[in-house]
């Protein structure tokens, strides 16, 4: 566990990538499985996921939704009944052939998502109107074949929730796939403090079977997209396929609307990325495993009397709800605790030596603005709520001010070029598939989404001069 | 949702195994999957697991253990490097053979526990006597191929948690074993009611690898045993398979000594099993999705009258703390309801209508007593948690006096047989595992445990003859 700064991480701006890798193993959130592709979320990314899981938990089931859970495998042959679905995820299977010593005689799949087999259960467990709407959510793992992996971005396992609603039209579909953009809106904004740009996909980025995807997408430092979570408004494509069906109040054996949502373990990878720096990860409050750590300093018996009063402190923050770690462990220096504490990205550092303890004082170091404070030990435990609610407001607005910096409005391919080189690039398009796929091989870039909240416009595209489409600029961005 | 009680369900004397399936599927805890063996949680099932997993969870956490995840997919040379744990989950295993459109060069096996992947983390994680002990918890499904598949008890895939620890020496490996031992006996007995039986397993009803199992058995209805929760020290086996070693404080490379221990699902199989009846479910509240149901009574503006007070009850219970539903579905009648909720186990029942109203009462009915009370409307609300407390334990004595009832001590083969076709024989035994194989091939019991709790006593065996092993009695019986 000691080894974590024996020497500093590669810079951001010389190698991101390596930045990035570098980062989330010595910061010990996660480390290689042994099969390719696989993750261990190791206690302190695991926990950040928790917190995330908790605070979406309780927004799932405000809404009237619950929770269930529906088996790992699916028959090969459920997975081919809705045809676009199929196509989008054969390539990415995991297939289970031999089970019990013998081999099977249908191939089954392991879930890279449960449409299918919900779709199936559903129509089993709808038969009237009186039954719907029917909102379901699954805390679940799911298998996608990754040929380029990347901790918590790309794992050929990973973990997520994912709603499944039916409903009696389409109008109250709709609603529902609101809802679920709505939670993750918030937790997006205000748990994981990422300012998230929600809008639709275009045809070509909507998950394989929807009639329509929203998602949230945000941008982190070094000018790509990551999308963080996605809604799902699936029409009557897959009640078709299960039949989903319910008699009408008039009597009318009528077919369902169905939706799904999703935010994964990427999630946590969006939140390193969005928030770390040169030195490390920085940690929104909110989703900080220790809020703050307190560093007692001094030996022998200068040290006893630090303890007891690093311990009352931590006493005082844990009745106010403060997440607070002492780190008390004798073998490593200050200096080895507050470069591994900043590079794991705790918020608040408390340093308490035996000169604080005469002088009636505490230092306080902060993460984000690198700043020192020193604060009258008896104020510094009713102060340090406040101080985390500027954290995770501060470190929102500067993931704001960097994505307004890197959003740029652009009207000539020039300019588009530019623009994603370095962040989103605001563009008229014509709405074409190929010439989104023209862009997306010179560039790399793709269409992140046709934002919610932008002036309705027109004029020719930004690629190929045809008229626009879609009656606003639409964001295009390298991904994730 | 309105079908649960169209008929009664069979009754347990008649054919337990149909009441168990039938109540499974009738109450909405579980529903089987398109794969042989597999199930899905519905949404009322699941809720219990969850109640149950948040109990646990925060006992794990609060004795030092931290959650983490580790992936579902294992490579096949992973499992046989400990020889008599994969001899015990080869014919269980599912097999990927096929990934991203290619047969894969190395199968890779869905995990049926985590020993083995856990074990190689390990020995990359650790290598100071400082790392030690680690304290390592996961929540994950796991796949074992069932032959004879039983919704919750024996599922092809399972939900539940798997603990994994080291340590420096065997003393304190086996001081964790206990410790684990501890937070299942309390879940099990205050949360879940089951009066648990606590011991070592014999060495013939060891965990794979184990070398030694201590096993929580429950008594059900049908007089067999359930096993709800093991825990195991697995000596250094594991540790020398993947070369788990440390550098003690005076700089000696030594072998840790690991556990591992776990929950399943099984558990809600098991307290179905142990509290239900011929009407149905009984949940003991601290695991009910629903402890107190309102049913309103009446029809039009005397409903309406009612509901406003129904709702105002339901607010002041919930201020209490308390988990309540009013059921005010406007198409079924108050007779149905009271059918389906008994059916579905909820503790408490409460009954107002227009002539309560005016008499100023509420009509409590107890699920596990039979009994009806009328109580002031004034003072329900404040009655309830104390009722709750009271039916909770109740709960736990019935079950106790169950199993006192059905366990036998017996010094004759001919007393056993007759004891183990009802319930627990508790008898002496050779500790032989051929004179074990010829007890369960005539009368299909198998050694559950050797309980802690015993006094000392030699004698012979009950089946053999020869000299007693144990220096005491141990228990047998059918189990699930």
């Amino acid at each position: 566990m000691a080894k974590s700064n024996e020497r500093a991480i590669t810079p951001q701006s010389e190698d991101f990538s390596a930045w990035y890798n570098e980062l989330v193993l010595r910061a010990e959130l996660a480390d290689r499985g042994p099969v390719r592709g696989t993750m261990v979320m190791r206690p302190y990314g695991y926990r950040i996921w928790e917190l995330l899981q908790g605070e979406l938990d309780a927004r799932i089931k405000a809404t009237g939704h619950e929770n269930a859970y529906f088996p790992l495998f699916i028959p090969e042959s459920h997975l081919t009944r809705e045809a676009e679905h199929v196509e989008g995820f054969a390539p990415e299977l995991a297939v289970v052939t031999h089970a019990g010593g013998h081999e099977l005689e249908e191939p089954i799949v392991v879930r890279p998502t449960s449409e299918t087999i919900i779709g199936e259960m559903f129509a089993k467990w709808i038969s009237s109107y009186r039954d719907l709407p029917l909102l379901i959510n699954q805390w679940a793992n799911v298998v996608r074949w990754e040929l380029r992996p990347r901790l918590f971005l790309r794992t050929t396992e990973f973990l997520w929730q994912e709603g499944h609603t039916a409903h009696a039209d389409e109008a109250d579909a709709q609603r529902e796939t609101m809802v679920a953009t709505g939670f993750y809106e918030e937790v997006s904004r205000e748990i994981a403090a990422l300012p998230v740009v929600i809008g639709d996909k275009t045809a070509s980025e909507r998950f394989a079977g929807a009639k329509r995807t929203v998602s949230l997408e945000t941008l982190v430092r070094d000018g790509r997209a990551i999308q963080s979570a996605t809604s799902h408004y699936l029409g009557t494509n897959f009640a078709k396929a299960f039949e989903i069906n319910y008699t009408s109040a008039e009597g009318v054996e009528t077919l369902c609307h169905t939706t799904s949502w999703g935010m994964s373990t990427r999630m946590v990878g969006a939140v390193i990325m969005t928030h770390g720096d040169d030195k490390g990860l920085i940690l929104p409050p909110r989703l900080a495993p220790h809020q703050v750590v307190i560093v007692p300093i001094g030996r022998d018996s200068e040290l006893e009397a630090v303890l007891i009063r690093a311990n009352g402190l931590a006493e005082a923050l844990k009745e106010l709800g403060v997440r607070v770690r002492i780190d008390d462990r004798t073998t490593l220096s200050p200096g080895f605790k507050f470069n591994e504490w900043e590079l794991r990205g705790v918020p608040l550092r408390i340093e308490l030596g035996p000169r604080d303890l005469a002088a009636g004082v505490a230092t306080i170091a902060n993460r984000l603005s690198g700043e020192k404070e020193q604060l009258s030990i008896e104020d510094v435990a009713a102060e340090i709520p406040g101080r985390l609610d500027a954290f995770q407001s501060a470190l929102y607005a500067r993931a704001l001010s960097f994505r307004e910096e890197h959003t740029m409005s652009v009207d000539s391919r020039e300019a588009f070029d530019a623009a994603v080189a370095v962040g989103f690039a605001s563009a008229l398009h014509c709405g074409e598939r190929s010439c989104e796929e023209e862009i997306k091989e010179s560039t790399g870039a793709t269409t992140r989404c046709i934002p919610f909240e932008a002036p309705r416009e027109t004029g020719s595209c930004v690629a190929c001069g045809k008229p626009e489409h879609y009656g606003q600029r639409i964001l295009f961005a390298r991904a994730y």
